[in-house]
């Protein structure tokens, strides 16, 4: 299957627009056909009332790594399901998410995600499918 | 099993300190024993790319009401795994999620949460498992 | 929507050809449109080493009430996820699934399952999507 | 954490008494500290109405890896939940699945499980958790 592969440049401008994640402060810092990393610089607005990251903090680092590897090879998708087990607390002041595709074909792809904290240590283990949708990525006016 | 169940003041008192849920604006409207109804107005930051509601925002929504069910016993508790099915995007104003006990022992508590929109529709279908901590929820000082 | 309801006993023949949940001896014994009930009478086969109904048993079971609600319209469909939570091991003789549909769309639809013991205690919660294909399930030859 | 490390022979005599495992016919072929690899070979018994591998026998077939990589440290333990994504139908007359720990802690242990078919391809991909138990695997007479 011939699919363009998007540029970092190119998932960076499309996810630009992505008012949550930037609210959240998630930052992409790598692309790949069908992978991708992202990170959080972790403050207090990201704290839960025990004083531990969010649970929602955790899920949407994930998921901003689930979606950009899923658009990574140039179509739309919509999150149909994610599954996600919570190994350890957050606590440090960096957080990483790195999704690598497990399957793909023209209509649904599944993907892991780990998000690690910087000790390196594991916090949550994600997993997740898309539904690809028939529009291109790069229809989308800038 | 006779354990004090909490009131909706007292649980609204304790998720005062959960910085993200602020951050988001999620507001707690209902509690009783083993289940818990909060909501949410939409705005522009709730967002992603496609202009829907934000997968992060609709987590941490369910996450929101399942967690002020799980703690409304009195006791300290924290997620262990939860899963999602998405079946309709939000683009509604108003969003809710309500949570509901199907299980809780000593050590673990399932939950089953729905988000709907205004229009009574689902969004999310999540159901997660949390264990249960020795600190009661009374303990911490306010 | 109008999509044909296929009677019980149209998924009972259907289902006939199931190998596996006729290994397992999973009886179907109620259905209508988006809704099933089928059940199991524990035997020794259906234990694991500590003795419980196992835990592949118990998933079979959720999965045929499952499957049987989701092609209860009259299409094919195939699972894409599932996700469990076991709550109570299974020690009693006849245990039940019961499938309920939370959403349908032309392509994909979800449900939730309970299983429960003579008890009327719930051992697992499960919920999955499947895939709708193109297929009627009354093209299959008899 | 020094923990038992369980052998292989010890592990299959552990498992030979899962009699469920046993009818679906399938046999350990691997254990290491927090890892298993298992197989199936499969038969007419395992297919389902559409002649494919059917999901519960996949499942079985990833929980058997997942509860042999779980047991391998010396300890019982119970699954709490189980994600799968599905994401080829299995028509080969071989299938493996391996589990691998992604963390364990005193009271939680979470896997990764991927089943594959004899062309390498994977069929499911399913994370899970389980609560250890206080009971040793070597207090079981044998």
């Amino acid at each position: 299957m011939h699919e363009t592969h998007v540029s970092l440049e190119g998932l960076k401008r499309y996810f630009s627009k992505d008012a949550f994640a930037e609210l959240c402060g998630i930052e992409i810092i790598e692309a790949g056909p069908g992978s991708a990393r992202v990170r959080l610089a972790v403050d207090g607005r990201h704290l839960n009332s025990l004083g531990m990251v969010h649970g929602g903090v955790l899920f949407t680092l994930a998921d901003m790594a689930f979606a950009v590897a899923a658009h990574s090879r140039g179509k739309s998708a919509v999150a149909i399901n994610t599954a996600i087990s919570f190994m350890k607390a957050g606590r440090t002041e960096m957080l990483f998410a790195e999704a690598r595709e497990v399957s793909r074909n023209r209509r649904l792809a599944t993907y892991t995600v780990q998000v690690t904290d910087s000790l390196g240590d594991a916090l949550i283990l994600f997993q997740g499918t898309v539904y690809i949708r028939a529009e291109s990525i790069h229809d989308t006016p800038e």
